[in-house]
C-alpha cells in the first residue's frame, strides 16, 4: 500500500527537508536579492500547479511579490513567450521532467531572467537547466497520486519565504510543521468514517479562501483521481458569485475552514450552505465554531498559524480521497487513467 | 425571456462596441506605451475573471505581456498587496461595483501604477477611480446570468490588443466578428437537440485549450448557473494529467475544438475519449474532423481566427445552457442562488 504509507511518511520527510535544506533556502534568497525582480513567473501543472497557488498567497502576503501563472502553451503551440523582463521564472515539477515546464525554464534562461527549479529529481532536465535548484528530497514516490512531494513542494516555497523575510519567528513556526502533520493524521479514524459516509457521492465541490485555496485545489484533485468523483474546488467568495446554484437538499461540500483573517467568511458561508440549503458538509478545521456546523467534522491540531496550515490540512484531505476511493471498491495504487508522469507540450 | 434575447442581441451591441470605440482602444494603447509595463496585474470575479483568461493568452500572444491573475483577499482581508511596481492594474466588472475588485484599482493608484477599468458602467466606483476607462455599451443587461457583457469584455481586450499592436489585418479580423457570431447563433436547433440529449445530466466536464481555456470557463459556469450541473472546467492538458481518472462509459464531456495550433491535441484527447473511453460528447468546432467524433456535434462558422474565436464559441455554450436549463424545467430568468452585483470583500 504505497499511497497509505506515502501520506503517513510525510512528517518524516518534511523533518529532513527542514533540517538540510535551509542553506538552500538562503542561498536563494541571496540570489534572488541580487536581482531586481519586480515579479515571479511560475510554471507547473497538476499538483505543483496547486503548489503554485500556494506560492501565490504565500509569497504575495509575506514577501509582496505578484505572481503570473504560466500558460505554458504560449511557449511550445503558439511560440510566443512573453516577454520575462525583471521576472524570476520559477518551475515546479516533481519529476522535472514534463517538456512544457521545462520549456518554460528555457525561455526565462534565453531571456536572461533568473530561474529556479523546485524538483524532486535534481538529475532531470528542470534540475540541470536552472540557476537555481531546491531539491525536495522527498525519495521515490511509488505511488501514482502524489501526496509527500506536495507537501515538499509546499514546505519548500514556505522555507525560501521565509529566507527572503529574514523572520526567525516564522523558522521557528515551520520547525514545528512535522508535528502538527503528525497530529492531523491521527484523525484517520474520524477521516475514514466521513469518507464512508459520503462514498455514494459522484459529484461534489471543495471550498476553501485565502492560504488554504490551494488545500481546495489539491484536495479536489485528489479526490477525482482516486475516487473518480468530478469534484470542483472553489474560492468560497467565487462559489458565492454563481455556481452556489448547483447546490440542492444532501449536496455534498467538502471545506477546509482554518483560523485567520478569512475565517469569518468561510463560517459564514458553511452556515448558509448548511442551514438555507440543507447541504451536507465535510469540514477541516481547527475552529469548534465549523467543525460545529458540519455533519461530518474533521478535526485539525491547534495552534497552526494560516500560512503555514496548508501542508497540515492537505494530509486529512490525501487520507479522505484514498479512504473514499477504499469504500468505493477502487484500486488506489493504481488509478485508471493516471501516469506518474505526463508528457504534455 | 430577457436571457435568451439577451444572448441574441450581441451581433448587434458588438457592432456597436467595435464601431465606436476604436478611438478609446488607441488612446488607452498610447497610454501604456508611454508606461513601462513589465507585466499585467489583472482583477476581476466571475465571468469577467473568465475574460481574464482570454487576456491571459492573446495579450501574452499578442502583445507579449505576462499577466498575474491578483488574488483580491491579499487586498482585502490580507491587507498585504503585492508590489505593483512596472505593472498595468486592469480590472474587469459588468457593474464596476465589487469592493474587492474596487480596492485593487484603489491600491494600484496609490502605488502609482497605471490602472485601467473595463466596465458597463462607467459612473461606478471603478469607472470613475480608473485612470483609463473602456465601457462596454452593452446595454442593461437585465437577465441574471451574464451573457452579452462577457462578449463585449472580450472585444474590448481584443480591440485594446489590436491597437497596442497597432495591426491593420487584426482590426479587419475584429471587424468580422459580429457577422461570425450571427452564424454561430443560427445553429440554435442543433443547440437545443444536443442540449435535450443530455438533459439528465448531473455533471460533466469541459475542455478546451489555448485561446478557448476562457471559453471552458465560462461555458461551464453558464452550465451551473442556469442548469445546476457540476461542470468543471478544465484545460485538456491539465486533464489528461489526472482527473481523467473521473470518465467511465457514458460520461458526458463538453470541449471546444477550433482551428488553430491546438487543434491536433484537441483531436487527439476528443478520439481518446471517445474511443477508449466511450464518453459522449458535445463539441463545439469549425472542423468536421472534431465535429465527426462528437455524439452531438455543433458547427462554428468557418475562416475565424483563432484568436478571436472565443466570442465566436462561447454563444452556442451560452444558448446550450440557456436550453439545458429549459429542458430540465428550470427558470431561466431568476436562477436560484444568484444576484446580479456580489458583494464579495
Amino acid at each position: 500500500m504505497a499511497l497509505r504509507d506515502e501520506i503517513f511518511e510525510q512528517p518524516a520527510r518534511l523533518r529532513g527537508l527542514i533540517d538540510s535544506q535551509r542553506a538552500t533556502a538562503e542561498k536563494i534568497a541571496a540570489e534572488i536579492r541580487k536581482h531586481e525582480v519586480n515579479f515571479v513567473f511560475l510554471a507547473a501543472r497538476g499538483t505543483s500547479d496547486n503548489a503554485g497557488r500556494y506560492a501565490n498567497y504565500l509569497w504575495g502576503a509575506h514577501n509582496r511579490l505578484p505572481i503570473a501563472l504560466a500558460t505554458p502553451s504560449l511557449f511550445t503551440y503558439y511560440q510566443a513567450p512573453p516577454l520575462l523582463k525583471n521576472a524570476l521564472v520559477v518551475c515546479i515539477s516533481q519529476s522535472g521532467g514534463s517538456p512544457d515546464i521545462v520549456n518554460v525554464l528555457t525561455e526565462g534562461r534565453k531571456q536572461g531572467a533568473l530561474t529556479l527549479a523546485i524538483t524532486n529529481e535534481p538529475d532531470s532536465p528542470l534540475g540541470e537547466k536552472a540557476d537555481l535548484l531546491f531539491e525536495l528530497g522527498a525519495g521515490e514516490e511509488k505511488a501514482v497520486a502524489a501526496t509527500k512531494t506536495y507537501t515538499a513542494e509546499l514546505v519548500a516555497l514556505a522555507m525560501i519565504s521565509t529566507a527572503l523575510k529574514g523572520d526567525k519567528a516564522s523558522w521557528d513556526q515551520i520547525d514545528q510543521l512535522p508535528v502538527w502533520l503528525e497530529h492531523s493524521l491521527e484523525q484517520e479514524a474520524a477521516i475514514a468514517a466521513a469518507a464512508k459516509a459520503v462514498s455514494d457521492m459522484q459529484r461534489c465541490v471543495v471550498l476553501a479562501r485565502g492560504f488554504n485555496y490551494a488545500t481546495c485545489f489539491e484536495w479536489a484533485l485528489k479526490i477525482k483521481e482516486l475516487a473518480y468523483v468530478v469534484a470542483e474546488p472553489y474560492s468560497s467568495a467565487d462559489f458565492l458569485h454563481g455556481p452556489i446554484a448547483i447546490v440542492e437538499e444532501g449536496f455534498r461540500v467538502m471545506s477546509v475552514a482554518t483560523s485567520g483573517p478569512v475565517f469569518d467568511s468561510m463560517r459564514d458561508t458553511l452556515l448558509k450552505l448548511r442551514e438555507e440549503l440543507a447541504a451536507e458538509l465535510v469540514v477541516l478545521s481547527d475552529k469548534p465554531e465549523a467543525l460545529d456546523i458540519a455533519q461530518h467534522p474533521i478535526s485539525l491540531p491547534v495552534g497552526v498559524p494560516e500560512w503555514l496550515s496548508p501542508a497540515v490540512a492537505i494530509a486529512p484531505g490525501q487520507l479522505f480521497a484514498y479512504h473514499l476511493a477504499v469504500a468505493k471498491g477502487y484500486d488506489t495504487e493504481q488509478p485508471r487513467g493516471l501516469k506518474k508522469v505526463t508528457h504534455t507540450r
